[in-house]
């Protein structure tokens, strides 16, 4: 098997448990072109510069050969992590290049066909005449739902700072501030204290918006007396946090404050029945009803309007997911956000998201 | 035709010349998937939330009742601006619920094959027995290609804040400063002065690394006597700007900054032939050449490594391109760069870019 140079372990050490799926599907080779599985196997350009322009493909064969397909524009940072006589440059006719690669690589070739354009694989099977292409969806997918050492330790990082964002945030929901203004505070506290950039747009929204799961952060102001929702998340070493606070701005007494704080009590009371039951073995659809089982005790369950949680790693929302119809198991390494929240049209809401590691015995809080 | 509600006339005006599209090609409908065509054609989620996550998709119908087909998430987003009845949610099977969607809207619907992935359009083609789904690929890009009135406006307030910026980071172009903080630098200039996000990641290349087109930012500190590459766009009222700028720091002698000079005044020349020559009519190719015999001539023709310019507007790269092969004419109202650059490896290099609008009589500099 050929060595790449110079590439840090652990990427060709990923590959290798590609190649071992690869064998076992008795395929030659595995495009792979979803831009966090890219970087998941190489180091290499974990974003694409537009929805509409890829930084570049691996192909990943069961010889042990491994390409880096990338355009003239990226050819420097390939050189960077990659044997130079595995790196493929490829022309406007994208698709027409890499099917001249892959016949190289064998016969039997898999795609994600989830990441792909209809419109590239029509060009690659046009051009690939011979080649047998079949969708392989989930294989990179399901290596990186488990993170290992170096995952955690940047998952750890990037969680860190986001508790120290939310210590610093509280003080910052005073009133008359806007929505707008709390959520690029919120920006710049992150990228100014270690954050390569935020991992989703912030959410800051104020009374009545906190009821929305989608808030855009607006125009409106922090009145007196109402709940703001916040709910952010920053890349520190390309891996995501994802955290959500509700607080509430003003008076601690009315009828406002005490519908906010029985719908705080019982979010706070979801996540611990959720909390308290995840472990390995325990199902998505098991750890959601824990949670939801509190709401329905308290006549609350159409108030709690989304899944309990979902994976964090490279990208925000990753495997696995926390739902009523989940019937993934848990196992140690996953790391899942644990978000239950309840939610009144023209009122408000309260959200509040715990993410934690899985352990052997239980589940760490990150 | 039932009119949409609440909808600015803009998005239905541009809607009808979709129509006018599907009935020459006989189509009964068009899915439209595409984030900035999404956006362009109802005002609704310029983004998708994530690369494997969409925001919602469009469907256009040639009858005249358009859909916003969404999920639960943006309900509310939607219910802003879209006629309550022709909001369609659907569910986590997507594919399954657009077919059944799609069904009511004809026989014949025509898909963005650059923009559905191959998992989603074969779900589509097994849900959506007795549907004719074929590639209507750029119907929507064609249409962005020449901007409106209001497109301009935000393109103008977009380019002038990155004009104000510039003015504002040559004296931030110091010794010993960082790349990356520099380009957090520009980034929070664009933010505090009315950007709602960059428009690309931010390009600051120090010395050598400004031989890079696509430079990422690090740790390397601008040092005496070198070149410094600022690459940057901002995002006002949703359009894109783009621009380049090269500076020399240090004493303005010695065989480098002679080099420097050279380098600059040629592609200063090689700007000033092509915008001379920019007018209706002109090819993206034609463009090209007036830049490119300025190197010719010098002898640099191989340091000028890429296009001579692109499209601007709702996404940072957008059609039409100049480049030595492009034979698309210039028409009013089309907004593109004008950028060469010579770049040398391991010493450096110079890009001067402006964007100019295609008028009747020639172009204006934004």
């Amino acid at each position: 098997m050929l060595q790449q140079n110079n590439m840090p372990d652990i990427f060709a050490a990923r590959r290798e448990n590609v190649r071992r799926l690869l064998r076992e599907r008795r395929l030659d080779a595995l495009l792979v072109s979803q831009p966090a599985n890219r970087y998941y196997l190489s180091g290499f350009e974990l974003h694409d510069p537009q929805i509409n322009e890829s930084a570049g493909r691996l192909v990943i064969t069961a010889d042990g050969r491994d390409w880096l397909a990338t355009d003239r524009r990226y050819a420097d940072a390939a050189a960077r992590l990659w044997e130079p006589e595995c790196i493929f440059c490829y022309s406007s006719r994208t698709a027409k290049d890499i099917a001249a690669l892959l016949r190289r690589c064998g016969l039997r070739i898999g795609v994600e066909a989830e990441c792909v354009s209809l419109a590239f694989a029509r060009e690659l099977a046009k051009e690939g005449a011979g080649l047998f292409i079949e969708a392989a969806d989930a294989f990179v997918e399901d290596l990186r739902v488990c993170k290992d050492a170096a995952e955690i330790a940047a998952l750890e990082q990037s969680f860190a700072l986001n508790h120290k964002m939310f210590a610093w945030v509280e003080a910052e929901c005073v009133q008359g501030r806007a929505e707008s203004d709390l959520a690029w505070g919120v920006e710049r506290y992150f990228r100014e204290n270690g954050a390569s950039e935020l991992a989703f747009a912030v959410i800051a929204a104020v009374g009545k918006n906190a009821a929305l799961p989608h808030a855009v952060p607006g125009t409106d102001t922090i009145t007196t007396n109402c709940p703001v929702l916040v709910d952010a998340g920053c890349r520190v070493g390309h891996y995501c946090s994802d955290q959500t606070r509700t607080y509430w701005v003003g008076k601690r007494s009315g009828s406002d404050f005490a519908r906010f704080e029985r719908a705080f009590s019982l979010v706070c009371e979801a996540q611990k029945a959720a909390l308290n039951m995840l472990r390995p073995g325990v199902t998505g659809r098991e750890a959601y009803a824990a949670a939801m089982s509190v709401f329905e005790k308290a006549g609350e369950a159409k108030a709690f309007t989304h899944g309990l949680g979902h994976g964090v790693g490279l990208e925000t929302h990753e495997a696995p997911v926390l739902c009523a119809k989940s019937e993934q198991k848990l196992a140690p390494g996953m790391v899942v956000t644990v978000e239950p929240g309840l939610y009144y049209p023209q009122w408000g809401g309260v959200r509040w998201e715990h993410a934690v590691l899985v352990v052997e015995d239980g589940i760490r809080i990150l």
